[in-house]
């Protein structure tokens, strides 16, 4: 790119003054839905899974689910799984969002502070785990450990979101729709990296609707729309044969120069 | 009262067509959801309870509630339960109630059928148990065994609705509401027989709105009244000095004279 | 049967007075519990489906759910669905099973009577269809005609929950969980005619909390048990080389006894 | 008031430092809500309207409601019309907006993305448009183009909130109480410019609340109370005879003076 | 008619075995569901009324509504209201009705037994006033009458659905919808006798749903239609001359013959 | 402290940048929860109160509860109230806190702006008030004076958690677990200064998921972790004798040194 002196904004270094990610949020909040729903068809016996029942049925339990983050993941993984009559617990660090989760589903879901003590119990419970935490420009921590396999149940299913930033589950590796699942421990691990793309069309119209925004800017003021856009500034990685995002420069040893400084020129 | 000769009609004992009890049913409502409200005073540690808050609060668990019966009593205490944000779970042998409760509570508590292995679970679980079993015309099955007592939580809280007809627990013997409760093995037993009194206010009102049917029929018609209503007929106990409820005569070992024949005299 | 002397009941012709069938219940319960969620995963791009999320995400459509039937298989596909954040729409002839959908559910779901023109109209929108038609002892109606096939969406999907009593689309044939779906028209067909056996552990627990009752009594009482209980004589098929059901006896030319008669020989 | 040198300061520029008009709120609120009722009013046959009912009745489709906006007069016109059981879809850029209220009516209304495409789709699908984009100093821009009425149904129902400042409708135009409505290509146009006047009561109330925390205030401090309070310093028009208003001094050609200046003198 | 020898039906006579009158219903849906909205928009002060938005705003009080009967008419009036975000009170006498909307509704509405005491109360406390009490074959009891209306404030609005059979209003008499209120003691009245027919579209698909079976039975099978369903035997009115409908026959001091014998004439 | 040279930070002194006290944020919502939950208790006739369910009964009104404060402590005690299926109203001056309860609940409470007129009404219509204003750092104003006691129902009960701060009742005074509550004019007063204190278990699991962080920081950074975290920089109220809270130096007239300048000595 910077031979061809290309003008390059990445989608996922696009990033509002409060720290957002926008063009990525979409994708989040596809995922996050998703999960819970390949979660429930991998628990069935047919895929390997313990045979039980999401929502179960009047006088038999339904599926316990623990959902390890309350972002835009986790939330919208919870929704889906309350909506499928599971018992539903999310864990995290953030107070906040675990007191807005808790007002929204009074009492239809469960919260729990992030800790050792916390995630064991919660994880070995659970008939699903969905690994929802995504810690931006880092890799998540291992919150289910190898050995933590040992103590969850034969048959149960591990839904790692957070597999393509490296996964927040310690034994989670990428997978592909072709060929979705393995087992460790007889704990079935789903991790497709690339979860939204089962549902083309969903996706493709949650991005658009927030890439439009920038798009009908750039196609109006071209590159003065990137000058007058924090969003787009930020996002910007190279100009004229200039590399100006720090962390790739940083991360390929090479120089950097300031977005502004470089479209100045 | 055969000696005075009077006409008389007990609460408990006038009855529907499709057998039930509509001037008990009131206090039923009252018992059941006052169950809930004392179960969460005797949780908190200052009254002998685990010192658990029935609702937690947000990364919290909060408290766990196991419901024996899924009848007017225990549908209402499920009710404040899970309106209180505790975690719910109600066991009743009759799955069309089982199915009702999960139909409009969708999600926000848990239901099983009643046998042995499910009440165990439960009752192994739970911070309040509520035992709201009751058997019209019969002493209710022990569901709680000495036994069970010992697998529960020290500080745990059970509240027996049924205890006025012999409990469904079976450590329960009744208690007054100036001492309502004693510890057996750990456990706070509340069995105060008469639960609706506590609020007068509230039980008057619900039983007038079922006795003044049957109050302003009596005071129209008199004795006709009772020829010409059914659930009148069912409930007479005694009219000029004849016995006239059957499970009454039996218990005594006196004469019992059919209803109509004996309004007939 | 009839050779050995057995006495034997079948489950699904086990009949409550009111011409339910207790055994069979629990069956439709997971059966249309797990047809939202296998139509769900059949949605998907990867597996032919359209590539729609259920519940779409902010911004961006949910799938348009046709249920048809409002019995215990359609209410819990609602159910389902509209946890999992679809538009829904259940047709049926019963007013009354409309009317408590439409109660329960206040707004999150809609309801139409059933007839031809509400039938296409609901089909021809939605992403996933239902068929959730099962007419006691007989094949149920076509509610969808291959010719309506044309009309809807390339990559839609039907599951035909009723399948194994004949369908009630035109164009389904029974399928196996191992190859459960084929095309037509463009129109995935789901149509494995035994959905519960995906579920075991959920499906098993839940039979059981229906036969136990009837088990416990014929453990106890033997062949009194059938006497007394409506529902297991109407259920008795063979008895000491008769045959007692009426059905059979038609459809295989075979004399019939009525079962207190067979009994009391 | 130049002239008579009056302090003056107008409801509608008090403004907070995050640039909200807390005086226009609750009559946002108030136009939001009383907008799905005459709505609903003039779908009525005898008010000119399409004749359907909002919430239709079980087995009959409700009233179909676009709501173009997602702010405080959307967010509460939305509220009402779910509540009146119609199907509601609300548009808008903001996808914050569209969260929030996927959140909180999960599953009982859906969210589109504002752009051409979307806004077509729900408007010529609605019985009833709820115009509720407001620009805060600006005219709104006309979503719905007098083009765009023709593919509207015969009889369909257009209120405009944002007439007042422009209207979001091409065909809007102020209209009253006394003669609310008028009809273009079909379409019931309801343009009343001061809805909230119809509900005095309310409105007065929901007014002061707003207004009194200022005016006690003015009332304890006088003119000191301008200078500390930032909404009232940002809303004085006029002081001893100066314009302190830009927007006005720009409109009129007249002199700005400053507020913080002026109130220095 | 019987000059004619015309075999009429009407709809108002055809009954079900459980003496529910099928094609009576969707009309009551219609009316309960419209009464409210009515009822909302002659609170507004341009249409007389006391200036009361339904649901308030936040901080301010919503309108108080009482709907006397919660039968089908009740049930969708208060439906109706609390989604327009009213304090809602529903008085009746059947416990079975209150404790099913109490069910449904879980805190959102009160409900009060039916006696003089709770009817005043509620009635004072009220901005609208909806009489929902149909006697089948009677005329409904008054239930407010003219004296106290003077104790309810003025502009409160009172929407008597029950008009067309006599009111349980006393000051209610008939009006229509181009003149559908009147004033007395500043109480607006609004009491058009047939309310479904301000939205035809709906209430046509409404009434075509209940009616089109029965209409498919005697398309297909004639007279023996009738013979052989109860309802529609109940229904019949005339048969060749013959009139076969006791009350009417009793009314106008004519002959009466039994349905079944005139049928077989 | 200053003479043993310790560095001392305190709960209650913590604080965010945007002014916030994580540490005390728990115990208020341990304390809102519960203070509904000892309301309910004491209503009870046998504890004093008026005899009334909180919930009432199908048929009879439940109890009304009055809230002042839509804060944390408010919040949480209008959710139980809510959840009891209590009358509840809640009174606050922040319109966005009434506005997010409004949307939450969605016509399950109301709310009311917090004015002498609405507090007088809704006090005076209470069975129950909570008083849950805390100004931080600041005696809470007395919302409830002595003389309004004087309106209140026989038996009536308040709740004032905000007591230890000197509470929002002019009445109340700070009571214990052992002695709860005293009566004036008839008016049962619950002041119990450490509310959290009667669930322990819940309280510090809620307090250490708040502690935990701060506390891990400190573990590993010593006095480094308070220079570079803002909350416990503005918590540092000694340090190597010196006496570094503002507050608290002009309060015992001692001399108060900056923090970061303490920490650097």
């Amino acid at each position: 790119m910077i031979a061809s002196g290309v003008t390059g904004i990445a989608y996922e270094t696009v990033e509002t003054p409060d720290r957002r990610l926008p063009l990525l949020m979409p994708m989040s909040e596809v995922a996050g839905r998703m999960a819970t729903q390949v979660g429930a068809t991998f628990l069935q016996r047919n895929h390997g899974g313990r045979g039980v029942l999401m929502g179960g049925v009047p006088g038999v339990a339904p599926a316990n689910v623990a959902i390890l983050g309350a972002g835009t993941v986790g939330a919208n993984a919870a929704r889906v799984a309350v909506g499928m009559g599971a018992q539903v617990t999310v864990v995290d660090i953030n107070h906040d969002r675990l007191q807005y989760l808790d007002d929204i589903y009074t009492g239809a879901l469960q919260t729990r502070a992030s800790n050792e003590y916390n995630i064991e119990e919660v994880v070995y419970e659970a008939d699903l785990v969905i690994g929802a935490v995504l810690i931006p420009g880092g890799r998540a921590p291992s919150l289910v450990t190898r050995t933590m396999l040992q103590e969850m149940r034969n048959g149960s299913v591990i839904v790692d979101v957070a597999v393509d930033q490296g996964g927040c589950i310690e034994t989670s590796r990428p997978t592909t729709h072709s060929n979705p699942t393995y087992v460790i421990d007889g704990v079935v691990h789903y991790c497709v990296a690339n979860m939204p793309g089962a549902v083309p069309r969903t996706s493709t119209f949650a991005l658009v609707n927030q890439t439009m925004t920038y798009t009908l800017r750039l196609a109006g003021d071209g590159i003065n729309a990137i000058r007058n856009s924090q969003p787009l500034c930020l996002g910007l990685n190279t100009h004229r044969g200039q590399l100006t995002y720090a962390a790739v420069a940083e991360a390929f040893g090479m120089d950097y120069v300031a977005p502004l400084k470089a479209l100045a020129s």
